[in-house]
């Protein structure tokens, strides 16, 4: 036990050999930049992988670099936290395809210049594959956890079913197995929203001169799927942006407009364009059955871990329906699951904000 | 009885004087384009006014002049059919602020040149107000009915709490009272994507020569708010477009994305982009109960029609929700109203295509 010490570090690692791709080509040179929470162990038994969702980072519980915030999930990790870094050692690594360290379209190819569209397309096994890389790199062989939620849970579940000796046990929090036409289309609407926007340039444009105004528009329409109609209601309702009448203008009268368009402006300081049209390229690859003879079932045959599946009520992104269709083949394959529906009024984002029953469930599970 | 001939006309008419508008000003010369089916009675007790959706136009059942493809309603309007044009004289108007004949934002302003952002920001009621003032050009003092589905529900709503002695029946479909956050959301989503083009130039774009790009997007996204994730998996599911095996590029591998391109490129062949941003603004300031004083029950404090309201149970833009809002509102008003919340599989949209139920609904109820 080390006490309140959070006992922080991020570093990149330089994976030892290429890294072979899906897609069938393989990358030559590949950095996971990482951050790691707590102390490992001596027999190195303590660890918790967690995988993080399309736009954030492995800034999990350090001060974000550019936007100097806290970490995503600071409030959920740390000495005497709900995933308490006294007992667990927690690594959380940027995604392969990322943009905020861990080799992306924007890092160099061999030729000294940034890989842009050249870059391969990936998918979530490929993400997954790096950061197993990192693990061997650092010599763990069997993880406490993985844990992740919304993109970082089809991270998980892809490590469940494609290295299911090294870990113990799967959670995995509004999430999926595959993502639907509907998750396709909103994304498609993003990514053309990025490639229709001239500076994109076919993907070369000069670092911090990308296309801001479509990758805005993208996160714009990502954002409202992240939330509920209720609690946009509640949060928002027809109120009006400091000002007590309309104004007969196409300005941002009201608050849920001032608020998307802050949200989208401020993406564009912390995100790559090109980032974003690979991470949500990948989401849309992701079918866990397909990968296994149409069968979800199967991808998880030898399964040895615990499973948990939380799901949000008011999440349309991924509803339960979602969960409930993981849950149902991780009992055909005879794995051990329990599988919640939480209230929360938060919509698809309550994963990461303040739902205490979550907190209860993740550390239930957890400290088994 | 004019046994099967359509009697189909389709015309302009130049309002006799200034129309005034919500927001202070009033329009100077106001055109407005309009079709009628079938014939008019001696004692003009025949009409039926027909309002349309956001993305519709006066072509109800004649051929649309720039897609060649037939009017939007002529499934359900025509001799012997649903809305009996046998029986009825069915007059519908392209929208002020419209493109397609209407005075709009593409229409030459005093000085010769086209209005672009310098025209006015209008509202649902002013769109009314324009369609009322070509029903005094007509002589006509009292509708059979008015009827709308979508951004029509709100006219015929607005109509209906506006002009209460002027129609003996009201059908709402699919609609609402108020935009909720989720709508002015999405909305403000694809003015963002339009403004950012370019080509928008602050709406001074050259005829044919506009911002395409940012309004395909905007399509996009929309269109995706029209049908259900049901009916889209339905359709499409993750099926590939043209080929056995997923690319690894950022082709449109997905049928879905395809068909969503399709539709966003489609739009730009027959829709301005002004005129969309003009009509979502308008769309998004509707809050009928805003109008008076807070209290829904108030705008149909005067209502001397009979009401029918339809909803889809998979509509997630306009939900059955907000129908049972209105129907609340006008039984407070000791208003006749009749609500049915249909079982479709099309999402939004269901109330363009092929439903029985609906067609049962709409003729039980115009021909009471």
């Amino acid at each position: 036990m080390n006490g309140n010490a959070l006992n922080l570090v991020n570093q990149t690692l330089v994976l030892p050999g290429a890294l072979p791709l899906d897609g069938g080509q393989s990358l030559p040179r590949v950095e996971v930049a990482y951050e790691t929470i707590g102390t490992l162990n001596a027999d190195k038994s303590n660890v918790i992988l967690l995988f993080h969702a399309l736009t954030m980072d492995q800034h999990v519980v350090s001060t974000h670099p550019r936007t100097g915030k806290p970490g995503w999930w600071s409030k959920s990790v740390g000495p005497g936290k709900v995933i308490d870094t006294d007992r667990y050692y927690v690594i959380c690594a940027n995604v392969l395809g990322g943009c905020m360290g861990s080799t992306g379209p924007a890092s160099l190819a061999d030729d000294g210049k940034p890989w842009g569209m050249r870059f391969p397309v990936i998918t979530i096994r490929d993400m997954v594959r790096a950061q197993v890389a990192l693990l061997d790199a650092m010599g763990i062989a069997q993880l406490h956890a993985v844990i992740g939620g919304s993109m970082g849970g089809m991270q998980a579940l892809s490590f469940a079913a494609n290295w299911p000796q090294r870990t113990r046990a799967v959670l995995v929090i509004a999430s999926t197995a595959r993502h639907s036409a509907q998750n396709i289309a909103f994304h498609e609407v993003g990514r053309q929203a990025i490639m229709a926007d001239p500076k994109w340039q076919d993907g070369d444009y000069p670092a911090g001169k990308g296309p801001d105004d479509g990758l805005a528009v993208a996160r714009m329409a990502a954002h409202i799927t992240y939330l509920s109609e209720a609690g946009l209601t509640e949060k928002f309702g027809r109120r009006l942006q400091d000002r007590v009448e309309k104004t007969f203008g196409f300005d941002a009268d009201f608050q849920v407009e001032s608020y998307l368009r802050h949200q989208g402006l401020s993406f564009t300081d912390r995100f790559d364009a090109n980032s974003y049209l690979y991470i949500t390229r990948a989401m849309d690859y992701f079918d866990l059955a397909e990968e296994h003879g149409g069968k979800l079932a199967e991808a998880f045959a030898g399964a040895k871990a615990r499973f948990c599946l939380i799901s949000f009520d008011t999440d349309w992104l991924y509803p339960t329906t979602e969960s409930r269709i993981i849950a149902h083949a991780l009992n055909a394959a005879g794995a051990p699951v329990s599988f919640v529906e939480l209230s929360a009024p938060f919509g698809h984002d309550s994963f990461l904000l303040d739902v205490p029953a979550q907190d209860r469930v993740i550390a239930g599970f957890l400290n088994q």
